[in-house]
């Protein structure tokens, strides 16, 4: 039941990767981009639509599915992939960003967090332990540990506790494992190149499936994200999958994938698509714009995908001016659509070898 | 570009026609239920989920479109079946239901309607000219003249100055067409049976394409609407379509197809499955209800239908607590698949002359 990493080729002018992480679900191809399914559903999109784009593997959130049904119940039910319908691979994050982003009341210690759940108040206690156990409960193929991520800004002296914490969280995350779970580990350390590189040799020093460079995303500029990205990803072992939480933007992706990550997650093109905002090689564009209430073709000829083709940029604009759900559904079948195309032609430079055409291509997206 | 009506073989034992509609969009299989797409869009599922559910032929609103984003708008992009990226056929209603139902401070004489538009209150001048125009604007296979359709409770004195200016009106319908643009004929003359075959005998006395039953599903019950569809139906010529607006609930359908109707229209499916209503051969079922919490398999085991069979009920279930759009989209689907697979029984029960287990079957649905 656990993962494998596989990897490819490499890229001659840059660290990027090619490879492939099988999973109990099936054959991952990477660098990947993960569609976020925070409560066991990408919004407005079913996991048939998912399949369609050609997306193997989805992310969802143990916070959410904890709380609401409970990991119990989905795992009664047979197990996440089955209640939501899913035959391809899913990892969960561990839960403790979104203790710190949407819950109320947290206290966290050396032990864990306790906080009250953002629906119904009631108290909750997530340990290390208690994380890595609902992930077996939903089943899923790549757990990720418990960490402590601390919201930007942070100084450096809560940065360092943070990370101290995360640490300290490591081995009990590993330890909780049941048979066959795989488990990537998180290197935290903020902006600050020598906590990074000890987080790094930390963490790594851990028999972890994967790592990933954690608490990068959280409301920081591109200018400090993108030199923690490039100090941190090759540190990180070669031999297994590299995972940025939380990005990004397609020139982040790039930035990244160029750097040696392998895996990626971001709300950025469901949550852009639900304000009208789609993804195109032309960059982005506002559906609502006066400017295609009478375009009957697409918003950008370059950037036509096929469950998307059947509808003009105008009749797209109208269901967002009359409220009509079915906009949101489209432009989110769309900028999924434009990730899944962009990650296809990263793996595709990868090996032809033709990187800079590619940062070419996508320089306004 | 006009239509015409095929009589394939009739039910031995009640007065139910199985026939052809004939459209510049192709075959409509009838008895034929459409999906109401009212703003020119069924609520959260794409053109291409309705023909993947196998309809042929969809309702759209003249009222929604005209004001926005305008039937011009449309024209110039070359009609609504492009606009929507629908290939199959498609039928508008008049505008006169909506106005009576939506409108501000309408003023109805006998040149047309005057109201205020429900978006941004600009007045709008509808007449029967006006409403065909609309209509052909769109370039829909099927037009609806315009009628006054007084909502239910009404006096017999209102019920029949609503009649006699659809009277009125029929000829100028009529006289507004496009060269080739089919329109039908609607009775009026709410629940009095004078009135009703009045309407019949001035109606059919024009050369409409086919004709509607107007103003019984505006708030009447049952056992007012049922003798006015069982009387009405039968007195409508044999060789063109007969169409009964806004009916129903199955049992309401069943009904009128015996009585001799060959279209329907309603929102119940869509709505219903909105608001976590599924239909069932075992009847309607709350999907929200607590008894689904833990339901591994569907919610009935003889409704399932291929665009929702990998979902559990748990998982419906989950969305709609968790108020995430996929849930209300799924359970469309469901609804529309019901509706679907119900019309297509409906159709192989007159040819197979089998029509009183067919009733049975859908006895609680």
């Amino acid at each position: 039941m656990s993962v494998e990493f596989e990897l490819l080729a490499r890229c001659p002018t840059t660290g990027a990767r090619r490879g492939r992480l099988h999973t109990p679900h099936g054959v991952v191809e990477t660098p990947c981009f993960m569609p976020v399914g925070t409560q066991g559903t990408v919004k407005t999109v079913g996991s048939d639509d998912i399949e369609s784009l050609g997306y193997q593997l989805l992310l969802s959130n143990t916070y959410h599915l904890s709380l609401r049904p409970g990991s119990n119940v989905v795992s009664r039910l047979g197990g996440l992939h089955r209640f939501m319908g899913w035959k391809g691979a899913i990892l969960t994050d561990s839960g403790g960003f979104q203790v710190m982003s949407l819950a109320h009341r947290r206290k966290v210690s050396d032990n864990g967090v306790v906080f009250q759940s953002h629906l119904d108040g009631s108290q909750v206690n997530l340990t290390p332990e208690r994380s890595i156990e609902i992930q077996a409960e939903l089943g899923v193929d790549v757990s990720m540990m418990l960490d402590e991520c601390p919201p930007y800004p942070c100084s450096r002296e809560d940065t360092e506790a943070a990370m101290r914490r995360t640490h300290l969280w490591a081995p009990r995350n590993l330890d909780a494992r049941a048979s066959g779970q795989a488990v990537f580990g998180i290197v935290q350390g903020g902006v600050f190149e020598d906590l990074r590189q000890e987080s790094v040799s930390t963490i790594t020093s851990y028999p972890f499936d994967g790592f990933a460079i954690g608490g990068v995303s959280v409301g920081e500029p591109t200018e400090l994200q993108y030199p923690v990205v490039s100090m941190t990803a090759p540190l990180l072992p070669d031999d297994r999958p590299r995972y940025l939480m939380g990005v990004g933007h397609p020139k982040d992706i790039l930035h990244a994938v160029a750097a040696g990550v392998d895996l990626f997650d971001c709300v950025l093109p469901t949550r852009m698509a639900r304000h009208h905002s789609l993804y195109t090689l032309g960059g982005r564009v506002n559906a609502r714009n006066a400017q295609w209430a009478e375009h009957d073709g697409p918003f950008d000829p370059d950037s036509v995908f096929p469950a998307t083709a059947r509808y003009p940029a105008a009749y797209i604009r109208h269901l967002f001016i009359a409220d009509e759900p079915l906009g949101q559904r489209l432009a989110t079948l769309h900028n999924l659509a434009f990730y899944g195309r962009m990650m296809s032609e990263i793996r595709e430079a990868i090996e032809r070898r033709s990187w800079d055409r590619l940062v070419e291509r996508y320089q306004r997206a």
